[in-house]
């Protein structure tokens, strides 16, 4: 089936809302319809869902939002979907909790350091903001099968997502996935595909299959609305600061989607004066492994293009090594004032354990990233002190377990009686 | 150090509000002063938080509610303490989604079955809002060191919190507990024991120790705070209803302190007409495993009392086999109509597998054991269809993977060309 069978079969009754105009190719600005494709048909730019904002302006506020649903449909407005509760696919994605890191804030001399908890989403990662918003798109519009290619979260979130919305799922990745994000994707019984490649031969043989199946790939026909959803991370973290943006981000940099997406967030919240007049555009801060730095590299090199690499990093959710959206990721962090860091996987390990020791949060390797990222830039005195830094962390400690498991201490058994207790623990 | 020792040294300046009067002996109605003690100093019997309830009632409405944070502490009025945001020791708990299962009350013949998905707690069980209760309690009152003897979720949240918290953690467990919840403890890095014997040999040693240490055991000196976090979980529930109360409430039962909980929060509420005037109490049903079915026993058999077991069951977390609470929670299963309900290993996996594959929700073993009992008494022929009927599943199914890991199968690999693809999948 090519993609203008897709295109005939799942063009009419967009139910966008009568917000969303159109498609529009990031690169040359072409336009095209809203429907279930994957890239600019005149220069295969990404797609990005264009809203007419003074509809949405007519649709939200503060106190909309406050009304609506502990969930990212909350923010429906700003998503490319307007659907009645029941007709979402939810499981209770989003609002996840932003934490005032003390702790850890005053080992990094941050006095205003908040932490975005995303491990808690349904299935342990952000991913299920984006999946939320591409499987209700894929069953309102009646596509019978959802897809991915995945580095391991997507894959968890896909499954979960289909599985709640009686669809099927054919879920594609790298054979080598760690054990806990290969049990935590077939639990769900759906198609489970392992690829011998990396993410990036994975992918690319998803953007070929799309052009032949009718299936619903989420981050590849359906990506234009999937990537909204990201979005309300950073809606949320306004909000729970009080509708204040804050001064930095800090976010894993993988295919770099999320990232474009946090800076059209932050612009939205601002434009629609969602926020506190005189609000500014938080600074953009990437996140990447050293085995996986090809946007850390282009930044640090001046460069406007990505150089791909072979990713060689226990951040597996994050080793994508031709990422997508990397040049705009470099963008954006440029003009905003961020950077893209990278950093070791001995770093990586040390944050997590750092981040759990000192905040309670348990997050995985992508975690370990950033919060890695957040104490060498910290180190190297970026900041003052009384910034307000959010970092988010986004996929859950027991998803990568065995990074660590073999670091942990194995506590040597004590009999249970009081005697034997005191004698070793109590003198 | 004895019990009068840290009464004296922690009776002074309770914080538990003006609506808080006492604690009262379950067993005998002795009345006690609030503060940390194991039990009734006359008969030994389960302490009670003894509320004003006139006082309670100007306190909280369901706007006073509404307007509070999305945790646990929405409920503060109905918790033994008085705290600002800042003082209390919390990461989000609470507020998990209530999810209506359209797949699995299918399945069942329940058109209105929902679960209450509390595997989304900061450290992935409804642990967490005991616990934020009993550490935010004992920060308060000056205890240094806070501990617990747990089956592996009690474990991974209270060495989470006292991380979080800045607090001492002393976390005794069975050796033999599962590798993923020694390590969801140790990556925060409390003082981790293990102790040769059951769950319930590390309890009777930890309420010897908790005469002799100063230490705020979670779940034996603090028992009385901490188990009244349990009652938010139905709290929400009512809540997340639109302020009605269900028909049927199935728990997973280890000690029973939850059961006999949600029984008193179920009060509570309709005594404060929280919930719609003419609601009644939901009927109480327990689920055990067959292993580890004590409770269930003394249900079946008409006993009042429980005769203990030694426990043999993958569903760890809720292998306890001398339950402080069962005798409780046969009477309030009686009382309300409700039963006590046990299941095979074998059952307990098709609950985790059929949970995952209807609803897109990966449970613990205790989550299997509980949808497991809903699939036994719906095929009893307990319920006609139309009632309303919540589960709780109260902890991630990550924590206990290997309980399926062998069960699912393993992809074959196939070479990232469409060519192979298309030979292998879409012929």
């Amino acid at each position: 089936m090519s993609t203008l069978s897709l295109l005939e079969r799942y063009g009419k009754g967009a139910v966008a809302g009568s917000r969303v105009s159109a498609l529009v190719c990031r690169a040359c600005g072409h336009e095209m319809p809203v429907v279930a494709t994957s890239s600019c048909d005149r220069c295969f730019g990404p797609l990005e869902v264009e809203y007419d904002y003074t509809e949405v302006s007519r649709q939200i506020s503060r106190a909309s939002i406050a009304a609506g649903p502990p969930t990212i449909w909350r923010y429906q407005a700003l998503l490319p979907l307007d659907l009645e509760d029941d007709a979402r696919v939810s499981l209770g994605e989003g609002l996840t909790p932003l934490i005032h890191a003390r702790n850890l804030g005053a080992e990094l001399g941050l006095r205003n350091l908040h932490l975005k908890n995303d491990t808690l989403n349904p299935t342990g990662s952000f991913k299920d903001r984006v999946v939320s918003v591409a499987v209700s798109w894929a069953r309102r519009h009646g596509i019978a099968t959802v897809a991915c290619a995945s580095t391991g979260n997507l894959a968890n979130s896909v499954a979960a997502y289909a599985a709640h919305a009686g669809c099927r799922a054919v879920i594609l990745v790298p054979a080598d996935l760690e054990p806990a994000k290969i049990l935590a994707t077939s639990i769900y019984r759906p198609t489970l595909i392992a690829v011998d490649g990396t993410y990036d031969d994975v992918n690319r043989l998803c953007v070929e299959l799309a052009d032949r199946v009718d299936w619903g790939f989420c981050n590849i026909n359906l990506r234009a609305f999937y990537g909204e959803g990201s979005k309300t991370l950073t809606f949320e973290t306004a909000e729970q600061l009080g509708w204040r943006l804050p001064d930095e981000i800090v976010v894993p940099v993988a295919s770099g989607c999320q990232f474009v997406k946090h800076r059209k967030a932050a612009g939205e919240l601002i434009d629609l004066e969602l926020v506190d007049r005189g609000s500014r555009l938080p600074r953009f801060t990437g996140a990447q492994a050293a085995g996986c730095s090809p946007v850390a590299t282009a930044f640090a090199s001046g460069a406007e293009t990505i150089t791909p690499v072979r990713p060689d990093t226990i951040a597996r959710s994050i080793a994508i090594g031709n990422p997508s959206d990397g040049a705009d990721t470099v963008r954006i962090a440029r003009e905003t004032g961020g950077v893209v860091e990278a950093v070791s996987e001995e770093e990586i390990i040390e944050g997590i354990e750092l981040l759990a020791a000192s905040e309670g949060i348990f997050a995985e390797t992508a975690g370990g990233v950033t919060v890695a990222v957040l104490r060498k830039l910290a180190r190297s005195g970026r900041w003052s002190g009384d910034e307000t830094v959010v970092a988010y962390i986004t996929g859950h400690g027991l998803k990568t377990a065995d990074a660590v498991s073999t670091r942990l201490p194995v506590p040597e058994p004590v009999a249970p009686s009081l005697r034997a207790f005191s004698e070793r623990f109590l003198n």
